[in-house]
């Protein structure tokens, strides 16, 4: 059977929006077709189990967080502003990604359970925390270098993401969680040691 | 039809061990019965609906963090270790923690696209964070207040606890976790605000 890039893309599509509104107990076969408008055979042909359909999905996700990642920061020559617009796009701040959010929380759960997509979750994550670490060094070439700064960034921004996700109340707005991550740029930028005997 | 208390509590068990090793797919009534030692019928007559199982596991498992913490803080009367303890068990950093980790995950993602769950969620962390800035207020009395550091503490242990159960791999160890934790609380605790003009 020969189905066309389109075909492969709407249904990634369809997986996507499919996770972000009803959550994976509905991610059938069934469903995927009816969204992406092809046959149910299409579905399986490119994507022959659900961990496939969700392994596709997450690189589909990556790959978009990446292309409107190098979008934001086209023209940004700031190193302190580059790490902030990265912070920001994990947290999941702006509209787009609270779809994201829902996604990669979505894809966090089930890596806990299944090992294939433990694997690919805990592969992205180690290379994220290389690239935050990166940003780090470039906007704050001075500071104190901690080598677990990038990882407690990493882990706030992801926190604010799930808390973005999961809850989409009044607690984590855009506006506060942007205020959060300046904050911590600002206490990491910013920090000296702290001895108990300062105290 | 009647079921003893042992019969509810042996779902719960069930509910939480399939949730922490399999994952929200493999919760099917007769897969809990089958756990429990129960019939089908009883799960049923407990638990009507999918939602209804997940939302009296999430409230056992709060109830058994609760417990688990009060014991953890009996004896414990410096502010700032009580504080600690508090934001080590929200990030699941002991062994039975990272079925919490695993399990709290699973919910977070639940909330993000089922109402019911998200509504309950939503409302726990909100509780979780007033109660991380009593704390944090008891802890450090002479800090320069700041209204969002209890929800970035929240963030960070929140961030960890889903990349300890989602990776389990050698970027957050136990050790880490808590050398982040105290980390943060050294800089929250020890911090002067940073102006630009400073650096």
């Amino acid at each position: 059977m020969i189905v066309p890039a389109r075909g492969r893309e709407a249904i990634l599509n369809a997986v996507v929006h499919l996770l972000a509104t009803r959550g994976p107990d509905d991610l059938s076969v069934r469903n995927v077709a009816a969204r992406a408008d092809v046959s149910a055979g299409a579905v399986q042909h490119h994507f022959p189990t659900k961990s496939a359909l969700l392994v596709a999905a997450m690189n589909a996700v990556t790959e978009r967080f990446r292309a409107r990642l190098e979008l934001r920061l086209t023209g940004v020559s700031s190193a302190e502003e580059r790490l902030r617009v990265f912070c920001s796009e994990i947290a999941c701040i702006d509209g787009e990604g609270l779809t994201d959010a829902v996604v990669w929380t979505t894809f966090a759960a089930r890596a806990c359970t299944d090992p294939e997509i433990r694997q690919i979750h805990a592969k992205t994550w180690k290379n994220t925390e290389a690239v935050v670490a990166k940003l780090l060094d470039a906007a704050f070439p001075q500071r104190d270098v901690n080598e677990d700064d990038a990882a407690s960034l990493l882990a706030l921004v992801d926190g604010i993401a799930v808390a973005r996700g999961s809850e989409q109340s009044s607690r984590m707005t855009a506006e506060r969680a942007q205020r959060m991550i300046d904050r911590a740029l600002a206490l990491i930028g910013g920090a000296r040691p702290v001895l108990n005997a300062d105290r």
